[in-house]
């Protein structure tokens, strides 16, 4: 079928709830490859008369003016059907706003910051660097995109890191995988990929946000690390397979890593740099930037150092992955029991006793030596408190180590490829 | 003479303007070995009455029941003049507030401090934290203690530091020192020592303040460090010489460190230290509180981290001396040519030129190469400006390096021993 005629059957098809119409994902397909990276204008007229009518009027030539320029020759071509099939091939599926995957609230600070942009486009922002919420997100891998994202923070950083660098991310990536939280990186050199392997190191699952389409491997030396995080999180990009990491489309996907994460922590950034710009821009749409310190004698801190110099940036500095989730949500509202378990259990704990269980990770069991790390208490308190915490049926023994019992489930459906 | 004569002849001398009766300053010898740590309420009676009258009427029992209390069995014996002949053989002098030289502006924080302590002893502040102002100092070397301290920075830290955290009190120390501000520092090991000696490094001058007599090296390891330190800055304490660095005492003397200074910086401190108690004295007193990071991963900097973290504390991250200058005094306003030059040759200076004499040492001269790092400009562009600089008598060539050309003697009297 066609994509004209398609678009037709779904112009006239009942809505059904919960359902997305394929003509719908389709047309969205087709605005992903046809305007990138999208402009205000683009943006507003897709959500003023909806993917089917802007799609309809663009090829048609009846859409306004401005927004014909900005979609030029490409409103005659269509690649949406070779997409969507080669999106199927490698496992990966079109996530588009009508869908109840869609991370909306996440995704609400662009809305509200696109809005703020003026009706002038001399006036609006540069175009890679505009608030512009995604037509479309291409996402590989089993997990749900508005789950994982719905308690995520952001691990940025230089590529030409060090060792330290790594290190810190690489600890912080598993630390906050161990306590539930998702990882979202960009699948490059140096920090993101550190983060990204802590995560994984702590069976996590975690998120790259990349600038190239989700079925090429970029950086090409990162291709096992995107299949083992596709494995079991998901691969993220607004550009359809096989597009290629254009340099302005870093850019313009950082604003992807932010506005998905509750905040983004800059772990070594030079003077000047893209991880500086990045959480800046973070700021900019409500997110808090964490901003890990270092040695004041190495060039790849010097950025770090400069934000938390900058007074009105308002940054944070973190320590400790303890400290990111002071930040971002607070150990006592996110880590406490779920509102389905007897809170009486949990109200009745020693302060000791609360603080094991706080230190105790979700997934992957730990020993007490660690636990007593965490907790900033002895071992041979943390024995002496574990029996009881198991008796409430808050921790468990998984064999190799304590972790917390895990709530009843809430059906984490594992999606199912486009 | 005695004492109690000595007091006599005072109280019926005529005030010779510039000039202090021998009897005040044994009086204050007197008054500094016979009540410490000071009491708000000892500081605010010497203040009331003056040091002649005071000690009179605490000697003869006639002082306020509650200050005889406080000097106790100490009121009836007299080592002041064997104090001030002890201090004259180790070539130190007593300086009171009566002298010119006494740092009174720097000290006005303290006595702004003691002011706001409530009449009641029972709620004012601990006694070794109470904001009293020395009755006097003792000070060994050949500088004037109030020149010296007029542009001053402290820089503490712990004893217990890294190799990193040495290298970088050196550095800001000599950094400091090179560009005209005395480093004020404790004199202990680690973060404390190395400042000292990276001031020294550039030959600029540097102050100790002490909690023992300034006769006697603490720790004794650092005799010749001392002695160093007394060829051409000063060591100061509070107590008369022959006294014990005792415990409580490092607490009452940190806060002269602070109030001496502008600003306090703290380059390593362990979690909970003594580094971070100064440093939030420093605050209290209205100075500035620069705080060098440094790797997460170092239990060293975990003090360090926790001040930068604590919005209520507003301590400033600085990774460099130009950040230190910057919060305490301002390289426009602290290394312009002093008012004394004509001012026409510095305004018609290009931007680059500026730069590179703002990057100009007072004292060692240092190559191009390291005007150009401090400029933040090529060696080229160093070279190509210093001709018209020196032309124009702003700078001057040592025979191993370029510096600032000193401004018209001011008379920096050496100082002479009491």
């Amino acid at each position: 079928m066609t994509l004209d005629e398609d678009l037709e059957e779904g112009a006239g098809a009942q809505a059904v709830p919960g359902e997305v119409h394929p003509a719908v994902r389709r047309a969205r397909a087709w605005l992903s490859r046809v305007c990138e990276p999208g402009t205000v204008d683009f943006w507003r007229y897709v959500d003023d008369v909806g993917p089917l009518e802007a799609v309809r009027t663009m090829r048609s030539g009846s859409a306004p003016e401005r927004l014909r320029a900005v979609v030029g020759a490409r409103a005659a071509q269509d690649e949406s059907l070779a997409d969507l099939l080669r999106a199927e091939r490698c496992g990966a599926r079109l996530v588009v706003p009508e869908d109840p995957e869609w991370p909306a609230l996440p995704l609400h600070a662009l809305t509200v910051a696109v809005a703020d942009e003026p009706m002038d486009p001399e006036r609006q922002s540069d175009r890679t660097l505009a608030p512009v919420p995604p037509v479309a997100l291409w996402v590989r891998g089993p997990a749900r995109l508005d789950e994982l994202v719905e308690r995520s923070v952001a691990i940025v950083g230089s590529r030409a890191s060090t060792a330290y660098g790594e290190h810190v991310a690489g600890e912080l990536g598993h630390q906050l995988g161990e306590r539930g939280w998702t990882v979202v990186s960009g699948g490059a050199f140096g920090i993101d990929a550190a983060a990204h392997r802590g995560a994984l190191a702590a069976e996590a699952p975690t998120v790259a946000v990349l600038a190239c389409g989700v079925d090429r491997p970029y950086p090409a030396s990162h291709g096992a690390l995107f299949t083992r995080i596709a494995e079991t999180g998901l691969l993220v990009s607004e550009w359809p397979p096989g597009c290629a990491p254009l340099r302005h489309r870093f850019l313009v996907r950082n604003r992807l890593i932010a506005a998905l994460t509750r905040g983004t922590v800059v772990v070594e950034a030079a003077a000047r740099s893209g991880a500086q710009a990045t959480a800046k821009r973070a700021r900019r749409l409500g997110r808090e930037v964490l901003v890990v310190p270092g040695p004041v004698t190495s060039a790849m801190s010097v950025g770090c150092h400069e934000l938390l110099r900058d007074r009105e940036e308002g940054a944070t500095l973190v320590a400790s992955a303890a400290h990111v989730i002071e930040a971002v949500g607070g150990i006592g509202t996110d880590l406490a029991a779920p509102p389905e378990r007897p809170g009486g259990a949990r109200d009745g704990l020693s302060d000791l006793a609360a603080r094991v269980l706080d230190a105790c990770p979700v997934r992957i069991g730990v020993g007490p030596e660690r636990l007593a790390t965490i907790a900033g208490c002895d071992v041979l308190d943390v024995l002496r408190v574990l029996p009881a915490l198991e008796l409430a049926d808050l921790v468990q023994w998984t064999g190799t180590g304590w972790r917390l019992t895990p709530p009843p489930k809430r059906g984490r459906d594992p999606g199912a490829a486009a």
